[in-house]
């Protein structure tokens, strides 16, 4: 960290601690933490009379009454996510959360009752507990093997004990805090420093947790703990977590505000991605509303300049059209915007971020809404017709905590109809993938090229206890995993999280202005020492083609002589290339280390002199690459699933681009979609490319020049300044007689 | 055919000659085919009354209009299907159909000079054409490589001319039909008796297609060779068409009614399968109805008991919950009841038979309505909320002209939540697959155990020419490419079409009257000489089970020792075995020949003593299948996809269980359906298996008893009496000392 960004650091808690200092806890009734006293009131003056919040009321209590009615059990801890024990306490902190917001807004003692009796037996149990019998996390819970989830619990039941603290005896009380809630916020605080004082999803649960408890007990010492961290933690250990992260960052900073100001992009980016930031979104929100209830003079919303309503947006900007995230770094495929946190990241970001309309039309998608006051809110702007359509646009979202280290720009065109999202982002702690300018490629809601995502089966007992799989080391994470270059069969970084983190791309430039001609362009000079990549990737709608096509320049100068590989994941069956290859009678893997180990090598070809084209087809949508080669290149399909000794990996498809003994190339493509087949008209329709040639007719240090032609002889010209990006700078240039001259990054026409 | 057979066929010559005979073409006015004079004034006096009939309409006007204004092209044939040339005039004469409907709805001229015009060019052209210069078929047309699509062309065509009839001049339609027509319906009769004197879909079109234009030229001499076939063709050569089917049947038989008599059964199945007989559907439904309004003396829909209404009605018991068809034999997985030949199928069925209120929910379904007398009468259903939901139930549909030569069987439960699709009719003419006793399994729209379908890319003509595939032949119509068994790795009849198309298999019983235990079961004796193979599959709805569950039983006797495969391609990713196996580090196909040499072996497991289990995801469900196997079998997961030089293969999975050295072996297997898991709240649910064991505790030659215990202990027995199907027979069994009396083919509890 340099001097500046310690000094404002510095400031920031100055000025919260001065603020708590000067505050006291000023409501002492209960609810106050997500519910409130007038919050209640105001709920249960509009009970039937706000149709999304009285739906999202009723499924909770047919939950909640369907739990009651099966009776309580608090199993002693013995399993791992997916095993019996960890479901039912996953289940029951749910539940408990649930009971106590029935308890306050319908005001039946059977909710209260269920929340104080599971509470008590849980105050029973825990004392009696040691560290959870499995010994694979680096931070063991009590309830969970993992302290993370033994956070989430706290996160949710201290929601639960808010709700019944008037219903409970003091005596009643003084036993949960004394023999539950404090022992457990020790526990995952005092107890496991390596968890909780970290910058880390994981510390922002633990963080969130004991603020939570603390604001309810009315405990300031572990509201400050939660927000400052401990004190006194080691620093810098090189000690790392189940994830292969380094626990412990080299300034010790850590606490609530620390995973505010680190992980966060000025642009509300979460640098482990939108899986993670889903994950995160709910601690962070959660606490943070009910900082903003209990303790309203830190202005907890406005921090870092709103980072935490800005984070809301980007996260649902990383979605594709059916709402479900990009799998950049560790994620699942599938997570969407429908998922809960989300419902409270919306909710929250409407009530307490000014009422965007557009919110609305996420939350009627979702279909439920919080039972807060942030969930009324949006019930009510539904009710009264507010909501205008979501509109996700092209948008660069910067990476870093200060938006200095790399980002995500992700294209668009129409209505979601084509989506690139391409990264050139930090490393994304200790769930970032080797793959710098790597991009994947959506049409609607379909990947086109993808990116592979994770390897594991969340909470799938059966897959490796729900847990990474090794292969989410040997085959996720590697660089061949992904749409980018990969030097020498070697990962960037040698996939060494060490060197990795240490480094990011950078932006070259980013502009989506132009609707017809949008381009994001980012060089990488770190990942292979010696070796500069300049990836340029373009989504041009040109004259006579249906659908815009991706124009992707890959411009590589080393100062030494290596192999490079640029791998294609497209998704679906083979067209027709205009290239021949042999399909090998037994399939071998393409090499032994660094994601090789898991490629079967399905058919090796050599490429085409000039252009060499490859069609594949879709979810009954075809699509064509055409690609720069020469003769000296191979083509290579390959399939993923070698040396996958429990069939973790899926066996999908990639067509690998083979340039050997080169130091200085340019990798050009097109990648077009077009045309439709439908099996029940049986009708292709434009099922092949509208390329008929691509040609780079100038290659120099300053400028690389693509020309396009499709097949009735229309040319289309894109010109990229290679070591100016600025706006305002003119260039000229002269290609096979020709002058052109320009302002700005690229020409195109 | 046998005496009885030829006699019934005669009488039925008989009586149709003599109706022919004695009646006239009684109505000289046009149109008077499909559409009527006064379905006409019906249908202009409803317009603006009728939505889905307007819509229809708008939507129709869209495409034609939008068509007209590209204008008329005519191009000199020279492509395979996929081709420019075939595309084009397969849209023309979609066109040309069109046009003729919206001259006569609308009394607009400019679709009458449209089609005028277009046919005028065509009667050019047409003299000039020698036989189509791509010469891959058995039976060249002119406008296209083979007679089938010229005859496709003649049926919608006959149509167009029959609305612009009274339009043209006397001088235009002698030319047109001296030029174009007459030539036409020549060539893809007399000059192509190998085409058209068949029983076989094909023909079927070839007949409809004469049949029509004669019917709109009022030539009886070509609606009787429509009806009845050429007269003095060839007969038995022995020649066979592109499929590998035989071109003439043994006795002659030909024409439109003996394509109603030889593939339909009594029940409606159409021997090769659903595919083809929605492919077979149009011709024979709009010829019927062609037929049914100039010709209303025959009485066509009551030939055969009706049988051309009934083919509609299985037809669409023939699909999964999305309404797509079952690939049985040559199948292309997609087409579905939503295909305009079955708007056409669904329109006159219920308009000539009676009105069907169930009809009228899949029409609403489709979406649109013809443009006919029938489609009015949807539509005016549909407004008129006459609708009632179709119900699709467990049914059996024989195969076989008397509905003696096997069938299908089809078990559902609840509303389609799961389909059982069992195999055990005739050969299927030049579609069929060689897969007796095989079967499919479906939940809702998605496939659980696939039957692979066809190896061909229809239309996409870089998919060699749109045609089918080599690997059609070599994978998809071998026995080991089909979920049952396979004796010494070698296909059902050897894989010869001239052996397989002499034998079917026999329905030992079928019973559906149980909903929570529905039993079908048939034997099969002739697909591997000297073996004898009896499956019987039930459906069965256990207490405690979450859904139904399958349980397979194959019993084998052999006179010959042998290795049994008994493959399940299953479609997912592997969750959990409870056999060890390894997966090897390379590929290799697991045989040379009759499919084998499409499979790569992926991993080699011995089974597990009592029972082996294996569990997969797919679709965010849960799968298990438990097996009772012994330590000497092997279970094989395979991959498809070796010896696939241009990728036309899908690399999907499948688990075989090989049993070598055996004689006489039951094979007993439980399929469980359960649970899920969301990626979305990342709960999995019911993610394991339910079943404890399965035993085989009695296995005789009368008798084989299954017991089933589940997890919490409950016990269900199933005896199979594998002799008496008799529902009256009355049987009793002792097992382990405990006596079973019942009465029927089998006991369950």
């Amino acid at each position: 960290m340099n001097k500046k960004k310690t000094n404002t650091y510095l400031m920031c808690l100055l000025i919260l601690t001065l603020s708590i200092s000067t505050s006291s806890i000023q409501a002492q009734e209960h609810p106050k933490l997500i519910l409130t006293k007038a919050g209640v009131e105001k709920i249960r003056a509009e009970l039937g009379k706000v149709p999304l919040f009285d739906a999202s009321l009723e499924q909770l209590k047919k939950e909640v009454d369907a739990e009651i009615a099966l009776g309580i059990d608090t199993p002693v801890p013995k399993d791992y996510s997916g095993g019996y024990t960890h479901a039912r306490h996953k289940k029951n902190w749910i539940v408990l959360q649930k009971a106590g917001v029935l308890f306050q807004i319908l005001e039946d003692e059977e909710y209260a009752i269920y929340v104080r009796d599971m509470l008590l037996q849980y105050a029973e149990l825990y004392p009696t507990l040691p560290a959870h019998p499995k010994t694979r996390s680096y931070a063991r819970g009590k309830l969970f093997w993992q302290c993370l989830n033994d956070s989430n619990w706290l996160v949710y039941v201290s929601q639960a004990y808010d709700c019944v603290y008037d219903f409970l005896t003091k005596k009643e009380r003084k036993n949960l805090e004394e023999n539950l809630f404090r022992p457990f916020a020790d526990w995952i605080s005092v107890k496991n420093p390596q968890f909780y004082n970290r910058v880390h999803n994981h510390s922002t649960w633990g963080n969130a947790a004991v603020g939570m408890i603390g604001l309810v007990m009315g405990d300031d010492e572990l509201v400050d703990r939660a927000l400052y961290g401990l004190k006194n933690a080691p620093v810098n250990t090189g000690e790392k977590d189940n994830d292969g992260g380094f626990i412990y960052s080299e300034d010790g900073k850590a606490g609530f505000l620390a995973n505010l100001d680190e992980p966060f992009s000025p642009d509300g980016y979460y640098t482990e991605g939108p899986y993670y930031q889903r994950y995160a979104m709910y601690p962070f929100l959660i606490f943070a509303e009910g900082l903003e209830n209990v303790k309203p003079e830190l202005k907890i919303l406005e921090y870092k300049d709103g980072v935490l309503l800005k984070a809301v947006n980007a996260l649902l900007n990383l979605s594709d059209a059916d709402g479900e995230f990009f799998p950049l770094n560790d994620g699942q495929k599938g997570m969407s915007i429908y998922t809960s946190s989300l419902v409270s990241a919306v909710d929250i970001a409407y009530h307490h971020g000014g009422n965007n309309p557009q919110l609305l039309s996420i939350a009627k998608e979702q279909g439920k809404v919080l039972l807060d006051d942030s969930g009324l809110a949006v019930a009510i702007g539904l009710r009264d017709g507010e909501a205008t359509p979501f509109e996700k646009k092209s948008i660069n979202l910067s990476d870093g905590p200060k938006g200095e280290q790399g980002g995500v720009g992700i294209l668009r065109y129409g209505n979601e109809d084509l989506t690139l999202v391409f990264k050139y982002a930090a490393q994304g702690l200790s769930h970032g993938h080797y793959d710098k300018l790597s991009y994947s490629f959506f049409e609607k809601g379909d990947e086109v090229l993808q990116d592979y995502g994770l390897s594991r089966f969340v909470n799938i007992e059966q897959k490796g206890g729900g847990n990474y799989l090794k292969e989410n080391k040997s085959w996720a994470k590697q660089t061949i995993a992904h749409n980018t270059l990969v030097q020498n069969e070697t990962s960037h970084f040698k996939g060494k999280y060490e060197i990795g983190s240490k480094h990011h791309s950078e932006l070259y430039f980013f502009d989506e202005s132009q609707s017809e001609v949008q381009v994001v362009s980012a060089k990488e000079s770190n990942a292979y020492p010696g070796t500069e990549m300049h990836r340029t990737i373009a989504l041009i709608k040109g004259y006579g083609f249906e659908k815009p096509f991706l124009l992707d320049i890959l411009k590589v100068n080393s100062d030494s002589t290596n192999q490079y590989d640029l791998p294609f994941y497209f998704m679906g069956q083979v067209i027709q290339t205009n290239f021949e290859y042999k399909t090998p009678k037994e399939l071998y893997p393409l090499g032994k280390k660094h994601g090789y180990q898991h490629l079967w090598m399905e058919g090796l070809g050599k490429a085409s002199e000039d252009n060499s084209k490859f069609s594949w087809m879709n979810e009954r949508r075809f699509y064509t690459l055409t690609t720069i080669t020469t003769t000296a290149d191979e083509m290579r399909f390959v399939r993923i699933g070698a040396n996958d000794p429990e069939f973790n990996l899926r066996r999908d498809a990639g067509l690998i681009l083979r340039r050997k003994d080169t130091q200085h190339t340019t990798f050009v493509s097109v990648l077009e979609s077009h045309g439709s087949y439908s099996p029940v008209s049986e009708f292709a329709v434009n099922s092949k490319s509208n390329i008929a040639s691509v040609n780079m007719v100038h290659d120099g240090t300053k400028y690389t020049a693509l020309a396009i032609e499709d097949l009735r002889g229309e040319k289309h010209l894109f010109i990229l300044s290679n070591k100016d990006a600025s706006n305002s700078s003119k260039h000229k240039l002269n290609i096979n007689g020709n002058d052109y001259s320009w302002s700005g990054p690229y020409y195109f026409k």
